[in-house]
């Protein structure tokens, strides 16, 4: 099993200039893929010219939503060369969304080493203008041609990488998101803390909304009482009030994000009070109203940080610290790129360095 | 749009025989495919030798879950036509679930129309054998090449066909039915009550506990109050209780079954009292130790009724009704296969005949 073989492409494709780049357009020359088959296991990983994939019309990822995924980047530091960002935690997460998926639970050690052999082959795609990054995306499709509803007895195990610009090309620019009231992304005892793709599509009505209300991310709401805050688009979501930085803490319905951990490891390390706790609407509502709600801001790989310039939650807009970046939040976000780059010292041994 | 061009195979396949066919493992040789393109909208309607399908890696079905489908079927009566069960009610789920997966809707006469070529292209495959059918599935998937969250510009619907054997070879058997405690399916304000691939990787899990425990199917409760029928695997649920049938009521987090449909339109015809409402576990448990629980059923497009001998909640196990067959379930089931097959004549103008 620990075996990767690897083809090398003969028709190596013209990079992207990097102003073109935006996010998940372009992918690099290779791919790496795993196959998984009942009663043998995962078997045959290979390095590959990234390529189509050909799958029967009846194979279950088509019907039955069995599919998981995982995002994260590497980074070219000022050294030239290439960092990985606590990938292993992507790929433990990734056997906890297998779990809950009922798919076969990948080896994490070798799919952290295949991943290493990917982006060594592809070194040169990784963009290094300020900003840019590989995005990697891991995931498994169950592609077994039934229609049964059952876990599928077939799978494949994939890594694609895309160069990815710089989010903040003209500064960080603080976001508009908007409570939504009527539409939900997850409930405890449903799939809200496995990375799975039915969360996304569930999501989009709300996005959809958004959208035509001029808002740029949705933020969620418990499924279950539409009451306590859980998450923001595709981020987990910290606010400011008083001092201390709250976050939802994980319930079942929220996705862990690794983000999310570092930044609470961050603001623990500088002695910042932080609380992962329930936080409702309305308690968010209470410390804007009088005066005490500092800072809102998101957390994610494609962006690190989000802030949140404006809250929009029944028919009442709150304009949060001046619609401009807090303190924190820029702290948060120029320690965590600063890792990520090579540029901080990584005293909590984050990174990997290839 | 309204063409539909029909390429027909050189090579066909060689039909499986009738004993073998089980469920969902055997295809035509034909399958419809239709594109959509945004800026053209839908278009290129085909009917082609049934194929593999080839994507690239990135096409957004494998990462982000936007998917919708169908499940109908197709019967040969004792004069060798053939009927469609309503299948408009079919086309017109799907773009109810189209709009929630922010998928763009197809024109319904046009897909009725490409489903009755389809089926007299494959007339052949159509079994006739008692109780045997031809399984219809159309499906959408997301197939742009982009791993940015949000709904894709480019589709492909598709129809195939799959031969199926008889879902009581062996007489209708009751199934044990275990009550979810931990997991959800759905909940409102989510994808319940559309067909989408997440809701059923979602179920996979309970379905899994279920197993383990020697239960055939998950009878799920609503996701707020943990406390509400809503389904039972892939089929509605019906209670007899003191003479009376009781189904959920579509509350946004169930699928609204076409054979549920169909039920209560016959029970109202025969005049059996019958009301769509919530009923909760404890109104069924009481019902039990009271002695009016008479019968409980599935209603679905696979097995039509799936009579529940058995149903366990918490650490409590039901016998129904002697673990037999009910009265009302049986004349059901008579009635509904009856005007599937041409049997029984069709009053409610339900079939389509080819
Ligand atoms: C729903 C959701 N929440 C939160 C996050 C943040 O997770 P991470 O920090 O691991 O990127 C993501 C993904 O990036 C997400 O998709
Ligand atoms: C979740 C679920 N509920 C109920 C049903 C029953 O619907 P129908 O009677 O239209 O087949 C199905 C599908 O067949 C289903 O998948």
């Amino acid at each position: 099993m620990l075996d990767i073989t690897t083809q090398l492409t003969t028709n190596p494709k013209e990079k992207p200039a990097v102003d073109a780049l935006g996010f998940g357009n372009y992918f690099t020359d290779h791919m790496f893929i795993l196959d998984y088959t009942e009663g043998i296991g995962w078997h045959d990983g290979r390095i590959i010219p990234y390529q189509p994939i050909s799958l029967d019309p009846s194979a279950m990822i088509f019907h039955y939503g069995q599919s998981v995924f995982e995002g994260l980047k590497a980074y070219v530091t000022v050294d030239n060369d290439i960092l990985l960002f606590r990938p292993e935690r992507n790929f433990a997460r990734l056997n906890h969304s297998n779990d809950r998926l009922c798919i076969p639970k990948i080896d994490e050690e070798y799919a952290l080493e295949a991943l290493k052999q990917l982006v060594n082959v592809d070194r040169e795609w990784v963009p290094n203008a300020p900003g840019t990054s590989l995005y990697i995306r891991p995931f498994i499709i169950a592609t077994e041609e039934h229609l049964g509803v059952h876990p599928a007895k077939n799978y494949k195990f994939i890594i694609i990488m895309s160069p990815s610009g710089s989010y903040y090309k003209e500064g960080i620019n603080p976001v508009k998101i908007l409570v939504e009231q009527q539409f939900v992304r997850a409930v405890k005892g449903g799939t809200g803390e496995a990375k799975t793709g039915g969360n996304y599509a569930s999501a989009l009505k709300g996005q959809e909304i958004a959208d035509r209300e001029g808002y740029s991310q949705t933020l969620w709401l418990d499924g279950k009482e539409n009451r306590y805050v859980e998450e923001v688009g595709s981020m987990n979501i910290f606010f400011k009030i008083n001092g201390t930085v709250i976050t939802p803490e994980l319930n079942g319905s929220i996705l862990p994000g690794i983000t999310r951990d570092s930044m609470i490891q961050v603001l623990k390390s500088k002695n910042i009070p932080v609380e992962e706790r329930r936080i409702s609407i309305d308690e968010v509502v209470e410390a804007h109203h009088n005066g005490t709600l500092e800072e809102v801001f998101g957390t994610g790989t494609a962006a690190v940080i989000s802030p949140v310039g404006e809250l929009k939650y029944l028919e009442e807009k709150f304009t949060i610290n001046k619609g401009e970046i807090g303190e924190v939040s820029q702290m948060l976000y120029d320690t965590l790129t600063g890792i990520q780059t090579g540029k901080v010292e990584d005293t909590f041994g984050w990174t990997i360095r290839l």
